[in-house]
């Protein structure tokens, strides 16, 4: 009985510490483990890097401030790991407590010891032999972290949970059937109790979905379905029965709202790709972005970028969240670089349509209208012929990430500038096959190019852009050092200004770079990290 | 007629001028070319690195001082190539004007520029869908360079010359058949006008062979069988037909005197390796070092470390040449550091035996014999049930090249210290398939120590020695900034003051090293260059 009021003096306690602590300081939470509301506050501890994009808000910007515009020409590599197999990296490596995480293709998980760069241990599924991985290479693109736990999508569709100190399997669940195309390669984002993750296929027609598990036993605790199935409202956007194999894949990581308790998920592309004429209508609610509500996946808004897409543009890039007066009012914004080559602006809360603003060559929209519906140009359909049209069919970005610098108001992107001839052909479903009705000839050498760009994240204005040698195939990273981080096809990893585009550091890794980078801090020191070739390379002063 | 005496003033300047320069003037070479001349006066230049060991003679010294034992804790990456495929990198770089010529496994040439790290080009051999490498991985440890040429052997046996800007083909010869075991994994030799080369296959029974091409047009002008023919002396060091199948092979790369114009040669082990009873007698040249005329291939001299060795000891270790005074009297020397445990002093002009002193726990020799002949214990040999013997079949030091500082005089070498349980088995020689009598099983864990090594290089005492976690695979670098580097299986690389085996610096590469470091300089950078894992990694201030 007398533990009651000592219990209750201590939460007492506990509250009024947190209470006074200054906004900034690092929360203080068990070592090596990593509560929900540790992920809440992460802007507070910037030395971590704890979700896919680091923070809920999906920033990608550290920030330390260590490196920067005055000393990023003294950067040097620190360590560099090795990956075992050869093949595509592209993990966003999570830092926490002296230990790194990260995936190797296609789905082995390796903890790394920050004091060394030595592996502490790795982690590989047993898989079937044959496994499908349809209009995609096997990669993988990272972890989640909850509490004592990572978690892990596989290529062939499960879910799994391994203990953060150990590796040890702790559960693993089948999320779909490989069989029919389904794969898992984004990172999965955990939000209080839950593992939320997404699905790739949309190549194989399947139809789409965001799933959520409970954290501690791998149960399903609800699925969207991406594609309203009959007597669901969005449903007749199909003809017919399209919606059965209608895709609408979620194969990037989501963004979220603490204050709203509101998930962010972007959306793939109708199937198949390019013959939209077995699914008439808008599609919904492919090359969308969906606002859920994580506690039970209800939909709370949508708002289509492309409606009734073949060009496969889909809407996966990331949902960048920040709060700015938007033409005199404060908003809550949400703002998506989408692979059709319009950057968007939206009310988050409300999924409102503000503002699209061109950031690459495109030659498929007149407009976007005032409700956010494209007004497109005539003739840009695929046909047996071939249609040139900008962008090409991997957008004017893909899959990498983006980066919003809250000081500075602008918002980086990795753009590919490119056009293709777009080609339609008859297809039929097949379960397990490639569902995709043309494809397309992109236009190459000096008629494909590659930019950083920067676009002032509330006018959609180009600030400054800088030219890469080619279309790039990987993400950006902004610090508080103002700087932004960026790569080459070639090799390069360099470091730009973030406020005027310069050039400030340059270092060849040797092998094309196919990560986004991400910043950490161990130890008094800051570090910034990107693969190169097979090799993941740390950076420091 | 009055060019004669134009001609001949000319020269008269040229002499004088040449007579007027300081002894380190890097001599005048065209630009792109590397003739025989620019090769015996590497050490005047050492911004190169032209030959395999760096110079003639073999020491894998760099007399560069920019990097030191002051500021080696500042060195950085400056930047990183990748090999294409995944595979032991064995390659020492060759540098000069500008260019790097790596070779990538198994018989890739590529050419680097300096300026970027960027490839210029890079040639691969057709090769048969199957080659043999008996006994041995992959590999390949690099080109030679002569005038505007470069030579690589093939693992399928062939020699190979390619124009050294443009890497067009410009000859290409068989050496030997691939078919019966035979492969070429080392390093030529060019010596005025020559390109000498040795031969793998060991393992596979070959009657071993260092031959000698015509750099221009590739024809063979002399070969040299490691193993006496009948009537010849020596042939009867070997039992009735072994002979024939005797191995002696020559896979690592020789050294060379200009002033003496003799060429020294490692000699392999004999065949079958571990079960002698096939082939009684000393079994000469095997586990010797030849040292012949390059001119004509003829035999001045040699020396057996191991007479009829059972446990592939071979004498394929680098021959060092130095000259100093050796017990008051001064010395044209050659030193090994031999696979069977123990460092030798020979007098290099007449074969001489000098001195053998043990650098590594050793329990097959009760001592060394006044003419250089092993006294050995008892119950050494390789049985059927296995018999444990200090070193291993990897012996004491193996393929990675020792290091040799003129100013310390001091002997660098990684050691691997370990035994193995040794076995004998029946067997009888087949074409194209192991030929080896036995094997081994070697300690572990704890009782597999790896060092770097100093030896005092005229009296064979352990100078000091540097602890590794395992027996190392990677050969040594040592410098005029009185540097040591080294790596390890784990993925360092790391530096040594030379005079004291302090650690003063370390790098994690990511992958375990298997190369042997080495240095230049350009544009007034010095470089230090190494593999770990798939990369090549090159390192300045």
């Amino acid at each position: 009985m007398r533990l009651i009021p000592i219990l209750f003096c201590l939460l007492l306690l506990t509250y009024c510490t947190e209470e006074k602590l200054p906004e900034k300081s690092p929360p203080n939470f068990p070592t090596g483990e990593v509560p929900f509301e540790r992920m809440v506050q992460a802007d507070a501890a910037p030395e971590d890097w704890l979700t896919y994009s680091g923070n809920y808000f999906a920033q990608r910007h550290s920030q330390l401030t260590q490196i920067n515009t005055d000393n990023v020409d003294q950067l040097k590599v620190a360590w560099v790991y090795q990956i075992q197999n050869s093949g595509l990296i592209e993990t966003t490596p999570i830092v926490f407590d002296g230990l790194m995480y990260i995936t190797e293709p296609p789905s082995t998980v390796t903890a790394l010891d920050l004091n060394s760069g030595r592996k502490l241990w790795s982690w590989t599924p047993a898989m079937p032999r044959k496994v499908l991985n349809i209009g995609f290479p096997p990669v993988n693109r990272g972890v989640a972290v909850l509490n004592d736990k990572v978690y892990v999508g596989t290529l062939d569709a499960h879910l799994v949970a391994l203990d953060a100190r150990s590796g040890t399997l702790r559960w693993r669940v089948q999320v779909a059937d490989n069989a029919t195309g389904h794969a898992i390669t984004a990172a999965p984002l955990a939000v209080d109790g839950k593992i939320i993750v997404g699905i790739s296929g949309g190549e194989a027609g399947i139809r789409g979905f965001i799933d959520a598990y409970d954290a501690e036993t791998g149960e399903r605790l609800w699925r969207f379905w991406t594609i309203p199935g009959p007597g669901e409202e969005g449903n007749d956007t199909w003809a017919g029965e399209s919606w059965k194999t209608g895709a609408g894949a979620t194969w990037l990581t989501g963004s979220y709202d603490p204050q709203l308790n509101l998930l962010y998920w972007g959306i793939g592309n109708p199937g198949p790709d390019w013959n939209g004429d077995v699914r008439l209508g808008d599609n919904l609610y492919t090359c969308s972005v969906v606002a859920l509500n994580p506690d039970n996946g209800q939909l709370q808004w949508h708002f289509q970028f492309t409606p009734h897409d073949t060009h496969d543009w889909d809407a996966n890039q990331i949902p960048v969240l920040f709060d700015a007066p938007f033409q005199g009012k404060d908003r809550k914004l949400l703002a998506m670089a989408n692979r059709n080559a319009f950057y968007y602006l939206l009310d988050r809360q409300t999924g409102e349509y503000l503002q699209a603003t061109p950031y690459a060559k495109q030659t498929w929209a007149q407009k976007i209208g005032p409700s956010g519906r494209p007004v497109t140009f005539p003739n840009i359909e695929p046909t047996e012929e071939g249609v040139l049209v900008f962008p090409s069919l991997q957008g004017a970005t893909n899959w990498f990430s983006p980066a919003y610098h809250p000081g500075a108001q602008l918002f980086f992107v990795s753009v590919r500038e490119m056009g293709a001839y777009y080609f339609k052909t008859e297809v039929e479903y097949e379960a397990g096959q490639p569902f995709l009705g043309g494809g397309e000839q992109a236009l190459s050498g000096d008629q494909a190019k590659g930019y950083v760009k920067a676009i002032k994240a509330l006018s959609g204005e180009i600030a400054w852009e800088f030219d890469l040698h080619s279309p790039p195939w990987s993400g950006v990273l902004s610090t508080s050092g103002d700087l932004v981080f960026g790569s080459t096809n070639e090799g390069n990893f360099f470091a730009l200004h973030a406020r005027t585009g310069e050039l400030l550091w340059d270092f060849q890794t040797g092998g094309a770079v196919r990560t986004n980078p991400m910043a950490y801090s161990f130890d008094g020191r800051q570090f910034v990290v990107v693969s190169g070739g097979n090799a993941l390379f740390v950076f420091s002063l």
